[in-house]
């Protein structure tokens, strides 16, 4: 559509801060947008699971300000954030704040942006490939498939702090359920859901670094899958439904082929 | 995460399909690997959403088949596209699947895999921006916010053909659903979800065409949505849920700046 439309490319502008989505982990899964916008950042506020590489496209003047959390404890609050975004911004500087995922799925883009709108402070968001279907993808499970599942729903595994609960129920009866940040809670989550009515034979895949050379995929059932994975560490997407089967006929992403990758080979 | 791994690409293989998300429209949302693949490909198969720029990445020597619909009429049945696909790639041909989107969200970029694996050719997988969350977020909707909303639900507006019924009572359980392809079928999507449980006085934000500098969103509830809404031809992107409010304070694409935008003015 829009045959006729210009490209979507724009100057970055001095004083505006663009949210920009990282993508999932896969430095080179980052938007063209967003990987131009890189490029002529004055300052960039980013966070922990950013891909240094994603970093190196910034030139070497770029203030680089560190801005998640180190062994679950965050370096700097949200408030602090802000403050920073908005202070650089006003002294006209080109600010592009780098968010893993995309910026407005979980992750807080919208206290964000709501922030800067009632600074009166110009902001762009640029989406990012988000880790709840992309990660599924890189282990061969679509989220939504015909005849199988005709809607996916996904929620945060952070079962405290300041956002509702969850309706067990309702999530129960979603045909694909995604989990972003859950691992550590999958016993509780399954225990949850089985309770709420879903089939304990219910298939779920656990993805590991999706999208990473390191990544790793753990299937079994809601009734059996915190044992199955109780050797993986965060970060993680789970996938519960029967879409989670197809990971055993449609695994195509192999890490150790994906490591003998080199930059030289495409020219 | 995995500060050491090596960056992210791979030589286009010679017999490999690549199924590759286009974004949601604006052809520099669409991955720095999705638009380098397109710059080496053999052949392209694209669907109707794809923008034209994205086309002509590609080398003069590409031959690009259009095997979308044409005034809702398949131009290609899916057996075709598949038959195609594999040929290309058994004659040794880089062949690149580009599909609106993101390949995985509904689409049948799973079926395609599958029928791909069936067959013994490689393929792999490069996730897209998803029309499901980057359109509200053009519009200044996140579709989770703290508070507000700790789960996305997405389904297809299509309420006939291969896929399993919705169920509404669950659909309207959900904090914030999105549809996709719903448009024509929006006074019976208001219908359902009220019969269902949910509040006639839902917020519900209507964005058509999203990404391009054609975008336009209506903004109503649940009861007055469809004839608010009337005037809109397809594309769009449904979110009905608390978050579509945040458009009124959020919304920051200026469709009128976006066409005064140049490829000149970044350099």
């Amino acid at each position: 559509m829009d045959e006729d439309s210009t490209p979507m490319i724009e100057t970055l502008g001095a004083g505006t801060v663009h949210l920009v989505g990282a993508g999932p982990g896969d430095p080179d899964l980052i938007t063209v947008r967003g990987a131009r916008l890189l490029e002529l950042a004055d300052v960039v506020l980013y966070d922990r699971l950013v891909h240094p590489d994603l970093l190196e496209r910034t030139p070497p003047a770029t203030l680089r300000i560190f801005v998640g959390k180190r062994c679950g404890k965050a370096s700097i609050t949200q408030e602090e954030i802000n403050r920073t975004m908005i202070r650089y911004a006003r002294a006209g500087s080109r600010v592009v704040r780098l968010k893993g995922g995309d910026p407005f799925v979980f992750g807080r883009g919208g206290e964000e942006c709501l922030e800067l709108a009632r600074a009166g402070i110009p902001f762009e968001v640029v989406p990012g490939v988000s880790s709840a279907t992309s990660v599924p993808a890189y282990a061969g499970i679509p989220v939504t498939h015909r005849d199988v599942a005709s809607a996916f729903t996904v929620i945060s595994g952070h079962l405290q702090g300041g956002s509702a609960p969850h309706d067990w129920r309702t999530l129960a009866a979603s045909p694909t359920l995604v989990v972003l940040m859950g691992l550590r809670n999958l016993q509780e989550i399954a225990t949850q859901l089985v309770a709420a009515g879903k089939p304990s034979d219910t298939p779920v895949a656990v993805v590991r670094a999706g999208t990473h050379e390191s990544q790793e995929t753990v299937t079994g059932a809601l009734e059996n899958i915190a044992d199955l994975a109780s050797h993986l560490e965060p970060p993680a997407v789970i996938v519960i439904g029967a879409v989670a089967a197809y990971h055993e006929e449609m695994a195509w992403f192999d890490p150790m082929r994906h490591a003998s990758r080199s930059a030289g080979a495409l020219g």
